[in-house]
């Protein structure tokens, strides 16, 4: 499939463009730090199978955070809700990603989402399989039936870098296994996790699987219910209150669509049933996400009136 | 108007009611302590003035945390979102809506939103007037607009049982005082907020108002636009958010629609473009909102497919 | 009395004073901002009623926090220690002397310690008295037994300031209030605290007081039982788990002796049996200790072994 | 060294043992549930080599906590204090003892004192060696020169029942591992804290320890020097500020001596100058430590005026 290149979209994109001067590429991963802050694309992808982009969508980033989504689509279609929300909760929280606090303070010890690091670590280590192997191979079948393509793997340099630097996340690991709401190898699931936000692709795959959750879990190009309609619901809902990190909220007022960012400054976001969007704009927020894509997204909010609220 | 009972609705209450045993009227105001538990009435209205109930939607109830929706639309309408949201924030928070611990933690010292009680009060300060009265009777003129009601008022005895017992409130001003974000006499402010929280109505006036908000902002008896289009987009996303306290995620999850509790019992609910949704069930869940008012909205969400998600 | 100037303590003096380039005086309050910051007096007070100084110990500053030591020695003398640590704990906290925090997380609500701001609103609340003025005065009288000195009052101009500015003293007295820990009416503390934190005296007139604490409550001068002797091992005790703010452990490390210090720069420190200190120096630390006054403390105490530890 | 049965420290004993059935054995390690929780016996050994006794004091148990206060000695006489202190803090917090919360807040992020697990994690990650062996062998000799007892060892079942459940700790270390104040092998510094925590002894050992402490690190039967005065110095002050779990301040005030405790029921005392105190009552209060034990010190405090403020 190839995607048309658009005039009117990379009119908006030189528009949004302006503020990655005030943003910087995530540092604390090597080959992050060595993306071009200036760099800004994105892809729509509609329900009838057109596509529109602007700007280098060809360019591959690793998904970081916009994986767990797709995790969590692929354990709660395996367990169903009640099971993996007896493991982590469905509340927004006002803390970054990364804070370890409410382990401590909330009771029972669960994590608040799946969204935030804490969650999505207990979300991982459900996925099912006997190896590491196993487990990645199973998650990233799904993930190319969601792009329908399969060369999608995931970036070994990049995983490794994050493996030998993800401290915290294993600080709440272990917190979690003393709850038993960990129930895993630390090691394996830091192994399997790093390798998931490690996964590559390219806006225009990342706008395909926007438009999956567009369509309530059905392929628009193979017709495929790749994730059940009930599912699809509930992690746009997360998406929503909850995908942008702490900048969650003031999105919804802003943008008013289900989202999730990655630090890689990769952003999908969802049109019900209309498109998915692919965005990669690696220059980042304070808060950690895309700062000309979440620029990019305003501007298409208020001209195509796109907030469900 | 005149709101027609309806009997498939009476089955949905009665099928929800069974959930009040679990729950307990709030006990630290005396005069919402003398509920009857096993209350719940609901009345839905529609965009084309059709208006259908169950239970005894004539009993009135204060408004409580549901106000704070209707003076953030005021005061969002009066100054524009730019200036309210340098008083006060868009964020989510996993916290309880009483908690001043964020205030403390979170630099620049602000509410982190406007559902929890701080960030309402900061949005009370706001409602313009030179005396209490005077800004009383604004906020009443507007609420009394949005339920096509002259009579609405408020109750004496509620206000004036939180007004000498809400110390806490007291001390989230005094705290933001001392940042300048709240900037008031609190004193003034604390018997104008109280008032507001003790505004008095039924499921009907109240499903009027969300029946407004489906509207975008348009009533539709009157076809007036009492509240503007953007504001009003922005009040539901709020609802969406945080409008059910520290089980929004929760509520979006299963239910999927803006809405707004009140430790009165009440919840106003929006079924965009469609419906508002009125509801007075005064037996509360642990976190704070009407137990068998959830379990309905539930049933209702499942049975109709509301959820915008 | 007169107070002896002393050489080798005016070289230790200037030793000290090289440190006050590093601090800055309180700004938050106009009149302790007027301070010269490289000022720096001390006076010490032996139990045989001999003096020696350095510096200008005339000059007279405002108590502040060393206030906090005083109030709690006459509402121990009135009440005992049972019911005054059934309002306020034994704990020394972490946390900044105006934080909030620990009121929200620590169950039941109640201060940690009377040297914090939160435990010493609720000690000043417990001074007898049918009016501010009567309790003013009674502490006033104690203070002038304390230092015989008839002479001592307060700063009317520096009690003013605070009292129109302490907004988080409010917030938390009110926070108290909810839960029953702090029982008065809060305006009438707040006037009644910002007047004891604005009594002045001199470094002779602190050392002297100092001195009755080294001789467990005796007045070296008067012979006057002032403070019965386990309110005098109380208090000492106090001053070291928590007398220097969130640096009374590494004070207690590097000094060593009960101290307590004031934001205008006072500090009180004891050599139990020997004498009592008395230091002014404005410049402050990041902790809000007189910068150089501790720097003069740990000479003295590496020099004459003062440490009790 | 044969240490003397004394009746009338069996009579206090008998008073203590009262409280015993106010308290629980610490649960979570099967090795210490099986505690008679009715124990409670006592050893006092004099700075002359007279050693009093009641109750069974041959009987031993686990340092746990006590630990702390010994590695970090070691530690200090290896470093020296401005390196030991580039680590861990040196202030009391009002938060329990496994508490992660600070880790977050406070910045740069750094354990508050050596005392809490958090700061004696990194301290024994600082005692030196190639291998947990050589490094433990280090700990032990050092040990077995405070007690002049060559037989002590750790008791395997105990540091192997640790070992496979201190999750908590280990994400202490790994939250560390991220900010580099934790710069050690996780697993090797758990097994060798583990094991340190294991170390046994009975109340007479421990008392002879606190001797030690009491002499300023000179032990009373050898002469050695085993303890510089400096480091002494320093352990009894954390001991007074931070010894006894967050009851350190309430300790303080009640009995007024250096001590530490630990969840197995020990304390270690220390009467400056004169004697060390060892006991052993597995019967604990809320906050973890031996509750007949602390009732047994401040009985003896109030009636031999032990307190040092």
């Amino acid at each position: 499939m190839v995607c048309q290149h658009n005039d009117e979209l990379e009119a908006l994109v030189k528009k949004a463009k302006k503020v990655t001067d005030k943003g910087e590429v995530a540092s604390y991963i090597p080959a992050l730090a060595k993306a071009d802050k200036h760099d800004l694309s994105v892809a729509i992808y509609y329900s009838n199978n057109v596509c529109l982009s602007a700007g280098d969508v060809e360019k591959t980033f690793t998904l970081q955070s916009i994986s767990k989504v797709l995790s969590l689509a692929l354990v709660l279609m395996e367990y169903g809700k009640d099971k993996v929300f007896s493991y982590v909760g469905q509340e927004p929280t006002g803390d970054p990603f990364n804070s370890i606090i409410k382990l401590e303070t909330v009771n029972p010890s669960k994590p608040l989402n799946p969204m935030i690091n804490a969650g999505a670590l207990v979300v991982t280590s459900l996925i099912r399989g006997r190896t590491v192997k196993e487990r990645l191979d199973y998650l990233l079948s799904f993930i190319r039936r969601l792009t329908n393509n399969q060369e999608i793997t995931y970036c070994r340099e990049v995983a490794e870098s994050e493996y030998s630097t993800s401290m915290i996340n294993r600080a709440m690991c272990y917190y979690m296994k003393q709850y038993g709401i960990f129930e895993d190898d630390v090691e394996a699931v830091m192994d399997l996790y790093t390798k998931q936000c490690a996964i590559e692709m390219n806006s225009l795959d990342l706008a395909k699987i926007g438009s999956v959750f567009a369509l309530n879990g059905r392929h628009p190009e193979t017709g495929e219910q790749v994730i059940s309609k009930d599912v699809a619901r509930i992690c746009k809902t997360f998406m929503v209150t909850c995908g942008m990190y702490n900048a969650s909220g003031e999105f919804a007022i802003k943008v008013g669509i289900p989202a999730k960012s990655g630090v890689s400054g990769g952003i999908m976001g969802i049109s019900p049933y209309d498109f998915g969007i692919g965005i990669f704009g690696p220059a980042l927020d304070e808060k950690g996400n895309s700062i000309a894509g979440v620029k990019l997204l305003e501007i298409m909010s208020e001209m195509y009136r796109l907030s469900i609220f």
